[in-house]
């Protein structure tokens, strides 16, 4: 997969993670491009989102480049964590010749430490040397912590003229939780121009991809979302903007799923089917509620078709249900409906978890006509241990 | 420990469980007494809740006797399920001739399964004639399902003539949740008599203990709290109603703590202490909030003095906090205070973990003078080992 026209990407290893990881990433755009990002909505924030707000306020949305450490969140670290941030962005920018604003950062992995300003500084010559067409891949492994595997996505939309342009997204995060809760970041690149405004397209897309997507229900402290688009319109003529809307949101989907798939420990991608919800509202939390349930989770991790964990989190989901309206189903295999269960269904069930990485949940509350589809994963005896002991 | 005076207690094995495992208890009252009874807010609900809330309705809130079967929860069994609750209750009620209002039946165990009612019918001579008023140890074991260990507590208030009534409590539960998410089954039991309504008591006294502790925040279906108080004052003069409440908080609170501590999988008994809370909803939603973070649970299973995780956890509770003002603590070790970290007290806070089975983990959040304690446990990989291979 290659970075979209106009964008370098590059990574090193500056000691924040064990010797011969990759561990500082850095993207770099050819000219200052019009962006939108959205953070946390934890209060606890990392320290690089207030200095990204600041930068994104005085650069009115231009970003020139971001760059991204692992192993360390520089979050809860006070006034000096927002100084280190500060610093590494200015030294960055004088690298690149480019005003401090239009430099963002972003920081991932344990909260409550001080980041060592020095490594990172030092490594910014080699990093900025190394910038490349072809950096994709080295970014993308740059920005893990826990997560077993790089996760990216590639679509194309066609442009007025009739050429494509490239919308690529790469994400790092082990679920929506993470080690110290740190972190699901996101950057969307496009060589794509948007008439409406990037911040409402990326907000609309996040509710219909990220939103629906969970490990087990938890907020980083410093989630953040990048959506940068190169407005270069001498190059790329102004889009049909739908199109462009749909390729994102088909990249950001897809990530979605991939981050669910690689949650902590998980062996299996859940696909929770929420259908005949009486609003889009209550469609959505009731998936939420059955994708958190930790019941439901282990009951999949077991290969256990265990409708009744399901039918339970439904219910205690806080919406109006009429139980014996509930359908429940497992793969294709119906287990519950007009409040009878359905055993002989079961060894249906049982095989389709078995077989499946993939596996499918469902409820219909048969109160209306909304749906939605929520992402999770299994909970496994793995998360326990990779969270019990991540720190020490 | 005994029962109150006035009641009698025995359970047998009726092959609901594994061979020699008492399954199926009983309690009875010399008469028929005030009772009043608090049922799960799931929407859905195990069979015996219908049925119960009948009988309740008929005889005036009056029972004479209450049968407990362990193994099956009889939920999501439709209307043959409720019939088979009603059909044990009638059987029950004919051995000890009384009008079949009078009797209360409850269920826990695997959701979805019809319950065999022949079995537990055969067995109910020997259960009533094995009522000793020694019964007590006999029935708190006959109702466990993963719970280790049986749960009991007492207390005695002074009644008006200066002599000593008594309060006893047997509850079961794993935690809120369960295999299956059945079931959290509490019974109290007193000679005592309150002038107040015994129900607006039991709604107080739960809000200040069951509802203050959780091992991951579900609701089973069959969850009951049963309050039964021997109205006998010919026997026990009213009492001063304050007392008696003290004892029952007492008694609740002490089985709250029992059933966290030996949560699924649980190793450590955790006490989220929160303070200084703008009001006392905020207080126990912040409270429940670090409760049921998986984050923070496995930290503490690891040993972990990972106060980042309780920070992150209080911040998203949804309640205003200005993170500036917060403290945050591990036993007596403050570790994060004024936006700052306290990297030099982390010892101390991983001694406390290490060295206690009943841990404190505490947040000020500096906003007022409402405070809260939350119980729970920690979560290891026993406690996804337990889940996911329960039913098969």
């Amino acid at each position: 997969m290659k970075l979209p026209p106009g964008f370098q990407a590059a990574a090193v290893h500056c000691g924040l993670q064990k010797a011969g990881t990759l561990d500082l990433g850095l993207i770099v755009a050819e000219t200052a491009c019009p962006a939108t990002v959205m953070f946390t909505r934890n209060l606890l924030k990392g320290a690089h989102i207030p200095v990204c707000r600041n930068h994104l306020r005085r650069s009115h949305n231009m970003v020139r480049a971001v760059l991204v450490n692992a192993g360390n969140a520089n979050c809860a670290t006070g006034a000096a964590g927002e100084e280190d941030a500060r610093h590494l962005c200015r030294s960055l920018a004088e690298l690149l010749a480019c005003p401090e604003e239009q430099v963002l950062c972003m920081s991932t992995g344990v909260i409550g430490k001080r980041l060592p300003v020095a490594k990172i500084q030092d490594a910014l010559p080699a990093l900025t040397d190394a910038l490349s067409v072809d950096g994709l891949e080295d970014f993308a492994t740059s920005i893990l912590t826990t997560d077993t595997c790089t996760k990216t996505a590639h679509d194309t939309a066609t442009a007025e003229d009739g050429t494509a342009v490239q919308v690529c997204g790469i994400a790092k995060g082990s679920g929506m939780i993470h080690p110290d809760l740190a972190t699901m970041l996101v950057f969307l690149l496009t060589d794509g121009r948007s008439t409406k405004n990037l911040n409402l397209i990326l907000r609309s897309i996040a509710d219909d991809s990220f939103h629906c997507m969970t490990v087990d229900g938890d907020t980083s402290p410093n989630d953040t979302i990048l959506l940068w688009s190169r407005e270069a319109h001498w190059v790329r003529p102004v889009l049909e903007s739908d199109a462009l809307d749909d390729a994102l949101l088909k990249v950001c989907q897809d990530l979605s799923r991939q981050i669910a798939a690689d949650g902590e420990g998980a062996a299996r991608l859940v696909t929770v089917q929420v259908r005949g919800a009486g609003s889009a509202v209550d469609a959505a939390h009731v998936g939420r509620f059955i994708a958190t349930s930790p019941l439901v989770k282990t009951a999949i991790h077991g290969l256990d078709p265990n409708w009744g964990r399901i039918l339970s989190a439904a219910c205690t989901a806080g919406v109006t249900i009429e139980v014996e309206r509930l359908r429940v189903w497992i793969g294709e295999a119906e287990l519950y409906s007009q409040g009878e269960p359905h055993p002989e269904n079961e060894a249906a069930a049982s095989q389709h978890l078995r077989e499946n990485k993939e596996v499918v949940v469902g409820v219909d509350l048969g109160a209306g006509p909304y749906d939605a589809d929520v992402w999770t994963c299994d909970l496994s005896a793995d998360y326990v241990g990779i969270n019990a002991h991540y720190r020490s």
